[in-house]
């Protein structure tokens, strides 16, 4: 049995995003705390792989994935998940929108939803939660008359009754997930790699490192600057590009990078997929 | 008086922000509930400033802030904070740390204080709040020996008593806010200037526009990509760079970019500051 660790509680997105990972194969799901007790687990052998969020997260914070990957262990991303982030609202079965007192949930949570709350309640009547998973477990333990903000999969876990779907007040959020492990995985034809590296900080020195991608015709999906307070006077980027380390001309292409960075690490190369 | 409208409530990370801007000079506070509230505000002239957050806040979505900036509203940067997140625990006078029964605070707070809270509590004793703000608050008007984690300013606005300074577990955490107005300010001689564009998602498109500014020498001190959904195959960057937009190299620089991109947008020109 592939033991794949997740951030928990039971019910939250990141839950959804490590059932989703494991839904075609034998998989034992292992919860997690913290995030950096997950990395560290994957790291350790503990769990053969690990699904850590990655960006635009509502639990957790994402800037600790990035910072472990690049400066902490050495794992590979080997694959990616990206969950639309859709709220529901929930209460106790018998219950309807006219009865609730009170609504609770994560603040990221409550904030995202906060036009669809205006419309019927005033701010007072909001609670706030560690995660959207607990808000629904004090609802289904509660007494009273409230109801919680969290996923499908949350009403399903705590058997409370879904009062409205899609109640985020826009539909664009998503978190992006990544898959973690020891080993990297074989290229498909359709791949993404993902990569950190410096660059002096200078006119120019960022044009520098993206002319080598530009010469050899790859194409860039997502570029990031972050600050690296223990190389003073340089600049760490961090990259995704469309392609596999082990195709030739990406290969020669980071191998250049490599020679002209003083930090330079690749984080993975795995499937793409298409949100 | 000049009006300057801040995220509440009082007493948190943002609030110290504006108290920063405002210090040396007359202006009244007004005090926001959301972020979309505070920005429509100074859109609409009610108040004349505007203290927001930009990056890694612990208080609101920042990327409500950016895309606010570059789709919904003509405001120009003109000033911009580095807070570090200095977190305290603070607790009723005469209350010492072994007699604290519950920790509360925003969880990106506990969380940021993981390590030291493990140190002398098991995870259940901690109680998440709207904001630091709040848990101060909560803590001032209880009767429990509960402590909060908040900042120094939420101890004095709430008579408590700091056992503890500086207990985050990272101590290079920081937000930036950002200082809005609906009009651009001269140039000191040592500035900095936000801007959005999109190039053709194609190898090569992000190269060519970067080419202008190496061309012309001019330093990019951030550079994020971020997802455009109205403008399919264009990728949308956002740029930090060293200058202000009437010297004339980057006047010029920003013209070619201007010319060259589908969407393009000076979010602002603005005095430099050294973290």
């Amino acid at each position: 049995m592939i033991k794949v660790g997740y951030l928990g509680p039971a019910g939250t997105f990141t839950h959804d995003a490590a059932l989703i990972f494991v839904k075609e194969s034998k998989y034992e799901l292992v919860e997690f705390s913290s995030i950096q007790e997950l990395i560290l687990a994957v790291a350790g052998g503990e769990v053969d792989k690990a699904v850590v969020p990655m960006e635009n997260s509502m639990e957790g914070t994402v800037n600790l994935t990035v910072d472990m990957l690049i400066h902490e262990v050495d794992l590979y991303i080997v694959g990616e998940l990206i969950i639309p982030i859709h709220h529901c609202l929930m209460a106790k079965s018998g219950m309807e929108i006219g009865d609730i007192t009170k609504v609770l949930s994560h603040p990221q949570a409550l904030a995202q939803c906060r036009k669809f709350l205006d419309g019927f309640m005033d701010g007072g009547k909001r609670q706030v939660t560690e995660s959207t998973a607990a808000a629904a477990m004090l609802v289904m333990e509660s007494r009273e008359s409230w109801a919680a903000i969290a996923n499908h999969r949350a009403a399903e876990i705590y058997s409370l009754n879904v009062l409205k779907e899609g109640i985020q007040d826009n539909d664009d959020n998503s978190t992006r997930f990544v898959v973690l492990a020891s080993n990297r995985v074989e290229k498909t034809g359709d791949d993404k790699t993902t990569l950190a590296f410096t660059v002096n900080h200078k006119p120019g020195g960022l044009y520098q490192a993206l002319k080598i991608f530009a010469d050899m015709d790859i194409n860039l999906t997502k570029i990031e600057s972050r600050p690296m307070r223990t190389l003073l006077g340089e600049y760490l980027f961090l990259v995704d590009l469309e392609g596999h380390e082990d195709e030739a001309g990406i290969g020669l292409a980071l191998e250049q990078l490599r020679g002209q960075s003083r930090f330079f690490k690749i984080l993975g190369s795995y499937p793409k997929i298409y949100p």
